[in-house]
């Protein structure tokens, strides 16, 4: 199989489970924070910062990579990990979403997608074949399967039909990926997608179709989209309790501190978001007590690290005034040193919450963490002008 | 005194030298090549990288650490060296070229310049004192005197002009040192700047009056603006021969390879420039083979290095094409990756002239740089669209 995935831990009072996963490019261990590298570059870090923060898993956009450079550009240049010189483990996203958030002019069939490229505006077509295709010929170690997503909130015979194309999507990727293995490819790990939106039927009815695929993992589709926490939080109550306990779970597009560790503890093992590294280009990151806007003038003689509980490259080196310095004078440094400590704040809470796992203080870690982060400790409340 | 500088070997064929100067901060050898650090970072660099790239000194902007974020708030976070966590020397102009180049409704007078800042158009005075007092409290290793530049051509009566303020301020800046050291501060080294234009006689008269003062070493100013590469060289070369043998000599500005070179044989020790990582932000480096412009579309299928020569973390880890799709695609790694480069190349340039003087085959090692860097092997040609 293309992936191996087995349970090392599970938490006797939540659901938490610390898991692993042998994947050609090295083990992934879980629960784990995937790092978004949208166009082959997890923005303005090398492959050694991403290492240096303990990450030994990467998302990269199928849609971006698609279109620019080019799935015949990447093939020819040895596959995505050596274009890129990242030699640990690659899952990519199907495209779905990009295709129907990004493209212009899209029109949506059961066949597949039919759209135009936001770059150029040339004419392209996406179904869940070529979508698995696409992710084989990178080189990709987990594709996920073609999916289509509803806005919320829908009527429900939107969500319905979304949920039948989703499972018509999926075993149609699977059959392509066995008709690449017969042909020598196709080494790729797949995961389905469960949606439904926050319909809890629906959901269930999705994912009672997904379970008699052969699928290697599930991802939990179309929430943290706008709905209320609690019901997304019952929702993956609901996915992580039907989902077969042998398979890795991922959360798609979930990177806020809190809401990983409220995910973990409902059984969820991987997660992605570009928020965390998006929030640091802008000047304001997670530090253990809380949101530090490092571009606020009230940092403007704070010698303090950004975090002094963090051991990131960042907080060992530079004092919150020399980044707010840097923020202020548009030195493209001060998004690199934020991005880097965004990294290891996320990589580094899923691995300490695997570690507590482990140790059977996994409820204890949480409520330390949730503590501290609520605490504001360290840091100034934003004031109207950032000078 | 604040800085020592010893001569190791002399080239038996033209007039290069190997040297050293031992500063607060660690020795730096020459000739050496000093990576600038405009706004207190060397754009999108860390001080790790500086050190990988075999820097040893950097060159700060006086100007711009004064308005923003302003000397007192760099001497609160324990100066420039710590403010930046670079743990090396460090040499800072005097803010006189910026402030007559960059800020606004300016005011020259013998005193020093008035003028507005360009960030918000504050008025602002800096004269030959001022300057000094401000390099001492960013806490700098190698001061620079402040002087008047004039635009070329100019009336020779303009030249004449500029030299006598030019004197008038080195004087000044020198006794503003001394002030300073009864106080116990002013452990900054000082240098003087010899200007004149293209004017011979200018600069030899310029020169016979900075030779009275105690300078810790000489800057050529003025040069590399517009002039003839020949007549640069000639006054060069009269700078160079009248300047004390035991005083390390800085040529302002210059960072091609072939001009670095050109100056080492001439005696110049000391060289800074913006141009190669600027250049390299916008998709052009130097490499041993010549001119790369990386962003051409012709390097998209293109699985070679920068330059297989080069023993930098880009060169070593990524391709043209990788490079090239970051350029194509927006990403501010390309940035960071390119001046990597830029940087290894020409500190390492100057750290292979040292040794070529050391070993006595420094005419042979420049002639096969030459030979080589003129050759544009492995490169492209240019074409219209760069895609």
């Amino acid at each position: 199989m293309a992936l191996n995935f087995s349970l090392d831990a599970h938490d006797t009072h939540t659901h938490a489970r610390a898991g692993r996963m042998a994947t050609a490019h090295g083990e992934v261990l879980t629960p784990a924070f995937m790092p978004v590298g949208t166009q082959g570059a997890v923005k303005t870090l090398t492959p050694d910062d991403l290492s240096a923060a303990g990450t030994d898993i990467i998302l990269a956009n199928t849609y971006h990579m698609y279109l620019r450079p080019g799935v015949e550009t990447v093939r020819q240049m040895g596959g995505l990990h050596r274009f890129m010189s990242w030699d640990r483990a690659i899952l990519t996203d199907s495209g779905g979403f990009q295709v129907l958030s990004m493209s212009e002019l899209r029109k949506v069939s059961d066949r597949g997608v039919e759209f135009r490229s936001h770059l150029d505006g040339s004419r392209h077509f996406i179904g869940p074949e070529e979508a698995i295709r696409i992710q084989d010929g990178l080189g990709t170690d987990i594709a996920m399967s073609f999916d289509e997503l509803v806005d919320l909130p829908a009527e429900p015979a939107v969500v319905k039909q979304s949920v039948d194309r989703t499972l018509d999507w999926a075993a149609r990727g699977l059959a392509e990926r066995e008709r690449l293995r017969d042909q020598g490819r196709g080494a790729i790990a797949l995961f389905g997608i469960n949606q439904g939106g926050v319909d809890p039927a629906e959901r269930r009815r999705c994912f009672d179709g997904l379970a008699s695929m052969p699928f290697d993992g599930y991802a939990l589709g179309g929430l943290w989209v706008g709905e209320s926490k609690s019901l997304s939080l019952e929702m993956v109550e609901q996915d992580c309790a039907r989902f077969p306990a042998d398979r890795p779970r991922y959360l798609m597009g979930v990177g806020h501190p809190v809401d990983v560790l409220d995910a973990v503890a409902r059984g969820v093992d991987m997660f992605d978001c570009v928020l965390p590294t998006r929030n640091a280009r802008r000047g304001t990151v997670f530090v253990s007590t809380g949101r530090l806007v490092v571009k606020n003038a009230a940092y403007a003689n704070d010698p303090r690290p950004l975090d002094p509980d963090c051991g990131c490259y960042t907080c060992r080196r530079f004092s919150r005034a020399y980044l707010r310095h840097l923020f202020a004078a548009g030195e493209t440094l001060a998004m690199r040193l934020a991005s880097l400590h965004a990294v290891t704040q996320l990589v580094g809470l899923a691995r300490r919450a695997r570690a507590a796992i482990l140790e059977g203080s996994f409820r204890e870690f949480r409520e330390a963490f949730l503590t501290r982060f609520r605490s504001g400790e360290t840091l100034i409340a934003a004031q109207g002008s950032s000078g």
